[in-house]
C-alpha cells in the first residue's frame, strides 16, 4: 500500500505547490485540508503515515494524542517556530518533529529594500495625492538610493541580499556584526563598531535576531548618535526598537522616515481584521497613517517563493521521517 | 563689477542648490526669484548678466525683448526642452541660449524598479488593507524579483542602470536594442528581436525615446505574444503605450500589473492639481485606482539628485556664455 502524507490548515496560495510536490511524487498519497488541526480534525488524517502542519494554534496534548490514536507520530511543520507544540507529550508518545529553519531571505531582503526605496522617495505621499487627484509632483521630491550611505546592522543571509540589492541601486554600503563574515570582510564592508555605523549611515537597516542584549538598541540614546534626517528601517525583530523614542525623533525631524514590518507590541494585533472594530494600539494606529511611515504586518516573509519552499520542504522531511530516514531540518523533541 | 547672474522660477526645492553654486563663485553676484519670467518680470533681472530659467510658461516674443531691453541675451534653461521658445525672435535679439540635456537616469531608472517591485509585491493592494485596519496577509501574496525575468527594451544610460538594480535583485535580464550597445552584447544580454523578448519576459520595462515607429509598440498584437501575468512598466513616453489594449489585457489577467509614469493623453493632466473638480479623464482616472495599476504623473525624473543637476549645470552654463566661453551644452538658437 501506498504511503501517505496529510496536510492541514492549507491555504489557497499553498494548495499550488502541494499539488506541485505531488506530481513530483506519485508512488505517494497526499491529501490535504484547510481545516487546523485540533482533537477534533486529526481523524481526518486517518491513513496517513505522517502529517504536514503549520498554525499559529498550539498543538495541545490532546491534540497531539488524537494523532498518535490515528498511529501517527511523523509530524513536519511548514514554518519554523515550535513554541507551540506540547513538547513533554511529544516526546512521551514518541514523536518525531521536523521544521523549515529557512523560507527565503530575499523575501524579507526585497521587502527591506523595497520600503527602503519608498521611504526615500515620498510614494506614500505622492499616491496619496494622485488618489485624490492632486498630480501636481513639487514639492513631494524623491531621494535616490545611489545617493545614500547604507548601513545594514546584521550580516547573516538577509542582510548580505539587502547589501547586494542595495549595491545594485549604486549605494554604499557599511555594515556591521559582532560576527563578521570573512569575504565581507576582505572586501572592506565592515565599520568597528554600531555607533561608527550610526556617525556615517542616511539609512540604518536591522538584520539581526532578538536578545536579551539588543533589547531595545534603537533608543533615545542611540538615535541621538545617528544623522539628521536618517531612515530606519526595521524587517527583523520589533523588540530592537524603543517605539516611543522612534516616534519623538519622527515628531522632531531626526527620523526622515521609519519602515517596520515588526513591532514590538504586534502579538495578538497582527494579522488580524480589525476593520469596523475599535483598533486594539492607538500608537499603531498613529504610525500606519504617517505620511513618512511605512507599516505591513509581518509580511516581509510573505512571497510565492517562500511559502513555495514552507510546502515543499515540510512534504520532502515528512517523507523522510516517513520512510524511516534522517529528516533534513529536525527539531529536537523534549 | 562683479558679473551677475539672475534666475527665475526658482522652487524651494531647488533653493538649496542655488545657494551651494552661489557659495563655489563668491565672485558672482547670485539673485533669484519664485517668479515665472514674463514681459513684466523680466526687469528684475535688470543689471544681470545673464538668466537661468525653467518654465512651462512661453518664453514669447515680448519676453525675450523685455530682457534684450535690459541688455540680458545669455539665457541658461535648467531642462532639457526647448519647444516653448520663440527662436526666431531669440536669433533676432541675438540670444545665447544652453539646456541641461541629462539630469540624472538613476532618477528615472531607481523610480521604474521601485514600482516594478511593487507590483510584484501587491504593496497597493496591502497598503490599503493596512489604512482600513485589516492587517491579515493572505491572500496578498509577493512574487519575489529574483524570480523574474526582465525583459528591458532600449539600453540607453536609464535601460542600463535599471538593468543593474534589478540584477542587484537577483533578476534574470534579457535586453533588446536595435543599437545594441557593445558592452552588454558580449555579456549576452541581447535577444535577436522584441518577439523573443515578449515571449521570455515576466516584466517588460521600455527605456526608449517615441519616434513614429514605435508609436503603440504595446498594443494588441505584441501583448498577445507576451507570457500570461506579464508586468509592464512605462517610464519612457506615453505614446509608445495604446492605453486601451493594456485595459483589455489588465482585465482580462493577460497582464498582471501595469506601471505609468508617463500617459498619451498627459498633457494638460499631468503636473495640475483636480482635487474638487471634474477630474478630465474618465480612462486615466479609472488606472489611478486600479489595486495593480501604479499611476505617476511624470515624476520618475523628479530627485534631489536630478534637481541639483539642473540647476548647477544651468549655473556653469550660464557663467561661461556670460564670460564669453564656450558653454558645455548649448542649444541651436533659430
Amino acid at each position: 500500500m501506498a504511503q501517505k502524507i496529510f496536510a492541514f490548515s492549507i491555504r489557497k496560495d499553498e494548495e499550488p505547490y502541494v499539488k506541485e510536490w505531488a506530481n513530483e511524487h506519485p508512488d505517494i498519497d497526499v491529501d490535504y485540508t484547510d481545516k487546523l488541526l485540533t482533537p477534533e480534525t486529526a481523524a481526518l488524517a486517518k491513513g496517513a503515515d505522517g502529517v504536514v502542519v503549520y498554525q499559529q494554534l498550539d498543538y495541545t496534548p490532546d491534540t497531539l494524542q488524537a494523532l498518535a490514536n490515528e498511529g501517527i507520530t511523523k509530524m513536519s511543520l511548514r514554518n519554523v517556530g515550535v513554541d507551540n507544540i506540547d513538547m513533554d507529550k511529544a516526546k512521551e508518545l514518541g514523536f518525531e518533529i521536523t521544521n523549515v529553519p529557512v523560507y527565503s531571505p530575499n523575501a524579507i531582503a526585497e521587502h527591506a529594500a523595497i520600503q527602503t526605496a519608498r521611504i526615500l522617495r515620498q510614494t506614500k505621499v505622492m499616491d496619496e495625492k494622485i488618489a485624490k487627484g492632486d498630480l501636481r509632483w513639487a514639492p513631494t521630491i524623491g531621494h535616490e538610493v545611489r545617493d545614500q550611505v547604507i548601513g545594514v546592522v546584521g550580516t547573516g543571509h538577509i542582510g548580505r541580499v539587502y547589501m547586494q540589492i542595495m549595491e545594485g541601486y549604486g549605494a554604499k554600503v557599511i555594515a556591521y556584526d559582532p560576527f563578521e563574515n570573512p569575504e565581507l570582510k576582505a572586501k572592506g564592508y565592515y565599520v568597528d563598531n554600531l555607533d561608527d555605523l550610526y556617525r556615517q549611515a542616511t539609512v540604518i537597516s536591522l538584520h539581526v535576531p532578538a536578545t536579551k542584549e539588543n533589547y531595545h538598541m534603537i533608543n533615545a540614546d542611540s538615535i541621538a548618535k545617528m544623522r539628521d534626517g536618517v531612515t530606519l528601517v526595521n524587517c527583523s525583530r520589533g523588540a530592537l526598537v524603543d517605539t516611543d523614542a522612534v516616534i519623538k525623533a519622527l515628531d522632531s525631524g531626526k527620523i526622515f522616515g521609519f519602515v517596520m514590518d515588526t513591532y514590538e507590541n504586534e502579538v495578538g494585533i497582527f494579522n488580524a481584521n480589525w476593520e469596523g472594530k475599535d483598533f486594539p494600539d492607538a500608537r499603531l494606529n498613529d504610525l500606519i497613517h504617517r505620511p513618512n511611515v511605512l507599516v505591513t504586518p509581518h509580511t516581509a516573509f510573505y512571497t510565492t517563493h517562500a511559502v513555495r519552499n514552507m510546502v515543499i520542504k515540510a512534504f520532502d522531511n515528512n517523507i523522510e521521517l516517513v520512510k524511516g530516514e534522517k529528516a533534513d531540518t529536525p527539531v529536537k523533541v523534549g
